[in-house]
């Protein structure tokens, strides 16, 4: 299982919107299969092991680490091809929570006579799909929030002067989490004071060893899958000369309309229509915006004013997106916080002192030490001259 | 010189004013004699490892990790004891900064046509004798300051609220910090919100491992040397009923007296006197602290109105302290950031967040990037569920 977890990483980068599997067949103490999926529209992980393993798929054992799908998607169901090749048994690391497959893979192995067993090396499983397993069951993607801060917690100096706090080490660790993930959001302020691309540059990090044995290794921001960059944006303030807007992949604007109700929300032309009816001094803006090539999404106001970052991240989750990276600044990562939706912060500490006049790491002001939030060290290592926490809120 | 360090170390929280000092003798590849110091007034490391030696010290190699010395304490030279025992050769992992040593030790050794090599882990020896080093060389001790914060870089509500950031390990690690140092300096600010004892609780931290083997391991705040507390108090408010006036050990209350020219000071009777001449409303309370055990010091002011904290400095180096722990709020912690005066930071960082209304680590405004503190991280572990930096200004 260790090993099909190991071919399953092979796709942290690829697979999205689909997990991210590997599949080991052994027959005899021997590993006679092996396989992971790679992209969406290619073979799933048991396809490829199954091929490799042949007619010595009968009677062997599968390891797969995820619960073989049970459906009908743009491939045949796995469950099915396991049964068809004569696999005696099957152990997989973690149930899927897709309501599709649920158990329902597992059950229709059992059925067929396979032997079944589950939970091998589940946390493992679990952590490499936190974000497609999180969208699966409960709708909502996995959130991550970057903060790049100093050792007294400041991202910038009060004058908003903030660039290269961290090493680029940290900046090319950072390109990393960008690629493994399905959107990007980050706030108009940062946009208006760094004006960054928030692409993924995969010269700038790519090692050949966690990347798909065999595929050719991604050299330009066109080889790789972009992310959506996802920019909050209450006033349409974007300029039409972001770099945001002249980069691969889609761009999301993301503004506030009181008059939405909850659920509601209001794309692209219906967007433009309903601003331009209402008088709204944004329709211009809005026009400029999808000239430039962005889609436009209003939602209702969440409890602070700014966009329901609830509801945001629901309409993520429902066109695919497994992880999220807010890369903001302190309004917009606090908003997060204050909402209880980030699931991971990855922190950068440069070594320095930033001193007391200097911005916080989030806007996010607490009366009492009841309030504070604890977190949980999941990991903790030096990047650079750097220091790296990867930290998960305590739910008290 | 390696066991000579280890042997050295023994001393870590017990030859104040000393330096540690450890010695191993070996003679054809063997070791014949070890030995370190362990407190003032008792024999140097050199002696007690001539004494287990005796006779096979002779044409034998001395180890030792502090240039031997060359002048008449309160026990005679190491340097003739060396001689007199007929040793062939003599290695120092560094030089004594002492000006009544300083070079004087090998040289009477190389006189006496001893071999003499030096320089082995001297940046091991030189670590273990920072203070002790710093004070010979330049009159000013060590300066460490400890600081408990979040990731966000808080140390308390903005209420003032800030009891248990750290953990049990963490705070039973500062009493390491405190049972090396000379001295310990606080600020009245955190003495009225916290009441702080400031005392060595040997039961709370030590490990026999550590201390001078055959040694008694202390269990009382009366078993072990207590640094002397200062409290930076200018206005002379310390509570009578404070817990810092009940504890064993001396006890020093600092305030400014702003007809003091630089280089001036003022103590306990003298200070009171001039307090009573001058009708200065701190009179009484100058009584009552020197009624309660307290001595009294009145510096002239530093540039912030503060009492000149590189004169405390000097004269906690004159009365013989090498090691000096900040245990402050974020006033008196900022204080020393911003008189460069701060030479180790040692900060404990909870896994939690405090929000950005809470108090900051250090009061120390900084306007742009140029101006930021930069640090180097010598050490990084952690520490319960806390993690520990300790980190060195670096100066640009």
């Amino acid at each position: 299982m260790a090993e099909a977890l190991r071919l399953a990483a092979h796709g942290r980068y690829s697979t999205h919107p689909n997990p991210r599997v590997g599949c080991v067949i052994v027959r005899d103490g021997e590993v006679v299969g092996r396989g992971f999926h790679a992209r969406a529209g290619e073979p799933h992980a048991e396809v490829h092991a199954l091929r490799e393993a042949g007619e010595r798929a009968r009677g062997a054992t599968a390891y797969v680490t995820l619960e073989p799908c049970a459906h009908h998607g743009r491939t045949p169901p796995c469950a099915d091809a396991l049964v068809a090749a004569g696999v005696a048994r099957v152990v997989a690391a973690c149930e899927d929570a897709n309501p599709q497959v649920a158990g329902q893979g597992l059950a229709r192995l059992r059925t067929a006579g396979i032997e079944v067993a589950s939970g091998l090396l589940r946390a493992d499983a679990v952590a490499l799909n936190a974000g497609f397993l999180r969208r699966m069951a409960g709708g909502l993607p996995w959130v991550r929030a970057k903060v790049a801060a100093s050792l007294d917690g400041r991202t910038a100096m009060a004058s908003g002067e903030s660039q290269w706090i961290t090493g680029p080490e940290a900046r090319r660790d950072v390109q990393r989490w960008r690629a493994a993930s399905s959107a990007l959001v980050t706030g108009i302020g940062t946009v208006l004071a760094d004006d960054p691309a928030l692409t993924v540059r995969p010269a700038q990090w790519t090692d050949p060893a966690e990347l798909a044995p065999g595929r050719p290794v991604p050299e330009n921001e066109d080889d790789v899958h972009q992310p959506l960059r996802v920019v909050l944006d209450g006033g349409l303030r974007l300029p039409a000369t972001a770099r945001l807007l002249a980069q691969p992949g889609l761009m999301l604007v993301v503004t506030v309309l009181p008059a939405l109700a909850a659920g509601e929300a209001l794309h692209d032309e219906a967007l433009l229509a309903a601003l331009v009816a209402a008088g709204d001094a944004r329709a211009d803006a809005a026009t400029r915006l999808r000239a430039g090539g962005a889609s436009l999404l209003a939602l209702p106001p969440g409890g602070d004013g700014r966009a329901d970052l609830r509801a945001l991240l629901r309409l993520l989750a429902a066109g695919g997106c497994n992880e999220v990276l807010v890369e903001a600044g302190a309004g917009v990562t606090g908003a997060f916080l204050a909402a209880g939706l980030v699931d991971e912060l990855v922190l950068y500490q440069a070594p320095t002192l930033l001193g007391s006049a200097a911005r916080p790491l989030a806007d996010w002001p607490l009366a009492r030490m009841a309030d504070q939030q604890r977190l949980a060290v999941t990991d903790l290592r030096c990047i650079g001259n750097d220091i790296r926490l990867i930290l998960r809120p305590v739910v008290a």
